[in-house]
């Protein structure tokens, strides 16, 4: 199965990132349950933050389109961005007395993780569509958009309006459903603006159960990942990722073929991060011209070391980090 | 200028229309400021509720989705459909205490007329996704949105899902911008919403200032015409009908003709439900296979009768009327 | 049982009220259910609005503290309230786009009357407290509060000004229940500001009902009207009115007396606007010096005068249509 | 100046507080901006819970009244009250998704401490009248209200409604002003509300600021302490504190009395939770019958200790701590 994606040629910018930014609070007491943990650890968090740190650390010339607080939490993302070499020149600051997104995370067990969200009034959802920089877009390979962005106005907006700066410059647009059920009003509405994304996405990456969200109104009662596949290649899609979770994940392309993706052993502090971290490795490897199952290799390494580090953005990998990895694995 | 559109054959209905059901409180005494009406009559109003009632007095087979409030008013609204041979089974009934939204009109010469809306808590605005029946849509000739519809959430939702119904069935979408600022939070707002729609329309109607109101991303700084057709022959749209008030309007085809239609003489009380009674009209020809010009010219008699009388839903014309019309004045 | 209450001499104004201002649109065609009611005709209305424009009528120097909306009805409530003499001054303008309070009514029969309310975004509840001027009401004899002006902020906490007002300037406060679920947010919440609003009133206005909603934390189990009027009497209360509809009305007075007043027969074409020129015709007679069972029996003649008349507001009688009345009715 | 004030003998309890229960997250890395804290510790925050927890350390039976988010900050509050022998029957666990709020403590240097409020969707502003429990009222000594319960529906219906069991059960009434910007709406909403609460105290302490907030439209322009005291003592005062940071407080009596107190010399860490220990300390000299001035002077005793530790509510020192720490001081 063959990488036909073919990123356009010659742009000064390989990735930017729409969406999301906010604070993750990680427990730093571990393996109980939050009630019991006294201190926590202060990260940037957000999935596509999380993607775009991983996109600039495998050395892409990346940037971000977002919205933060006017608060020091907000300067502390955009302070942490800029030194990983993210361009935060699309990055606005709130002026209404919004305030940044959190997300405590208890880790009961490797296998028993979960978040206390708090997004009430969060500044990264009222990026409005007036702020959507076009020349990023333009200027760029790629453009991620993440679907937590398309929960609430003005953020919905703004997002669609990036949906179509990127059809009309030709940027290939990834979208990562990342489906959270804080924020939207309804799985009706859910399925509504997904749809609307996904048909303007060259590669659509989500879970099984994403996608049923995604198709509420469309069929697929058997939930099938063929069916899902084939809808979105008859409008632009050219690559379909559906995960698994430990099942790994099985990509399908356009021209027919599929394949599916095995996950790397790891010694599992939390799952928190492992897709956002496997999207920053397969996405490096398309870009690179490699085919769809040694990208997703890469995808499933660079996951692996994220979920056995106790952060996701800052543990993303560099590719030498990837590389060694990988090597490691196979003589294992 | 030929009609080139082809609606699709062998359905049990011919038209459908989605969006907004209200009430017209039209003044009695006119021709003064509204301070000095004393007595107001009672209509049904909204704009794609004129145009299916006037649909169904040309003779057409025609349905309603949409939500009315739990009262009075709502029961007066589904009646009056009903007695005019609408099918009301698409029309769902609010149970959290919407009202139904109101229209004063104030009429203080043929040529100053304004209206005082009501659109707070309005029921039409609460119809939701789940409530739009596919059937309904996948069994008539044609769809037809209002641009009002999309102005808030769920409602906007259900005009998202309904012309994606559309599309998947073959139905022809006709999509009266019909811009109004109440309830829109914002023009660029509206600008993304109206720009959507448009996308999967086949035939779009709107004056000037709508179009610029819908390109507010687009460029075309020009304001000129022939844009704003070519950019959405570039998406579905087979007719783009652009009305310049007195000037008349003008048709562009997806084949490259265009045609300016005129206006018919008339004594104007008030200038409401010119557009809907000029669409009506329109849609009527089309459907019966009339040129372009001889559709415009029927919309353009059925506008000048609405324009005539006191109210617009009432005053819709049956085809009798309409030829009536047209025989009259060509012998003026 | 004699009037004990000293309302405070040698004040250039008689009344003011503060409250709810808003639209009546009465069927003209009545004894039928609203659907089928086609034309309505406009009045001023609202609980405090009637009453105010009933003390002008029977020639007090009366003033009105609220807010109207930017529009033709805003527009007409106050050049009505200005024509009936009554100084609008205290009356401020909305700019933030609300609406006039609406009110359909709806007469299937005389004893079966209902109304249909537009209380969303109404501008008389924006009144604000900064609003409120201490000079209308340290200038005047009696305050008028409408409970209906309690249910939204910033009214309510308007209102609750007005209150600290009229008791710092000796200023009596006549408290009307006037509950209307509209608007508020639960029974727990009504009574607790019902309750604020009664431990600073003279004169306290309510049907049993009423006095019910206000005691909900209170006990008062068996609803009795002496242990209610008893709690009130504890703090500022002189009198307190309590409504049994058909059966009259309980004054209880704070030195222990007690008089039961009886209604006039009527013949009745609707029942809206009863209380209101009870309030005025009582407040009247107070105001003259009268008993209280004479102040009852001119209330109850006035109330007989309204409900027999199309209108609430413009069918205030002054003095001489009741004085007339009540002769009427004696030789009757 | 003696201690007049007579709490009710006999009862059960001596203390309930209302209001606000959240979490503090304490900067770890301090006299640096928050933006370069990398960890917090997480602490039960909120005026009257320190308060609440003060007086269960320095020996009295203490409950609370309020409301929980359902998650593991609520959970985790709950015990950590009952852990500290605080009676938590009258909390309730909100059920409707609401969040713990939350306040990051930012510590620049020892004079300059800010806050980072989440106060977006607090449970503990949900609490309910109808949750009130009057008996845990009833049996109580006194009632500690605190302001920033008033700033929002329904927890403000809930405090007013405490405030009338107070006054019906003679339950002793201590308002601590509390001002903070965040969730009010305006100065005058807050003015209203705050002379609603002052209105029914008995003991009202604040500082200067908080009593010109409170004061916004009663006059004294001046700010003078005299007068704001005598206001008061017109409604059902008995104690007056006006606080003026550095410059110690001021306590008016009644009967005419003041007493100027100091604060101790300490090595402070950060100045939050110093109005609280305080609060905490001149009570319960006052609950022990001493002077005002060496409640006073216990109050600040406590204070200093609170200040020189990194939390607030862990803080609270016991009756041992703060007779050591007067002794030390006094030998110093």
């Amino acid at each position: 199965m063959e990488n036909t994606l073919a990123f356009p040629a010659g742009r000064p910018r390989d990735f930017v990132a729409i969406g999301r930014l906010c604070i993750d609070l990680n427990a730093n007491e571990i393996n109980r349950p939050m009630e019991e943990t006294m201190t926590f650890t202060k990260y940037v968090g957000g999935s596509p933050a999380n993607i775009c740190i991983g996109m600039s650390r495998l050395g892409h010339r990346a940037a971000f389109i977002g919205k933060i607080a006017d608060d020091q939490m907000g300067r502390f993302i955009r302070s942490y961005l800029h030194d990983n070499g993210i361009d935060t020149a699309g990055v606005t600051t709130d002026r209404t007395g919004a305030v940044t997104g959190l997300a405590f995370t208890e880790i009961k067990s490797p296998e028993d993780c979960s978040i206390l969200m708090y997004r009430d009034n969060a500044a990264d959802l009222l990026l409005a569509p007036e702020e959507v920089d076009e020349g990023l877009i333009a200027e760029s390979k790629a453009l991620l958009v993440s679907g937590t962005a398309l929960a609430k106005s003005p953020s919905r907006e703004a997002v669609l309006l990036a949906l179509r700066y990127a059809r009309k410059h030709g940027t290939k647009v990834v979208f990562d459903i990342d489906y959270r059920p804080y924020t939207w009003t309804s799985p009706e509405e859910t399925a509504v603006y997904y749809h609307l994304a996904a048909e303007k996405s060259d590669i659509i990456i989500g879970t099984r159960e994403e996608f049923d969200m995604l198709e509420r109104f469309d069929g697929n009662a058997a939930h099938s990942d063929e069916v899902t596949a084939a809808q979105w290649f008859g409008c632009h899609a050219e690559l379909v990722i559906i995960k698994h979770g430990k099942d790994g994940s099985i990509a399908y392309a356009r021209d027919g073929g599929s394949h599916r993706g095995a996950i790397f052993p790891a010694k599992i502090v939390k799952t928190f991060g492992a897709g956002d971290s496997y999207a920053a490795g397969f996405l490096h490897g398309l870009m690179q011209g490699w085919s769809v199952a040694r990208s997703m290799e890469y995808g499933s390494a660079a996951a692996s070391i994220v979920i056995s580090s106790h952060s996701c953005s800052d543990a993303m990998p560099t590719a030498e980090q990837v590389d060694a990895y990988i090597e490691t694995s196979q003589h294992a």
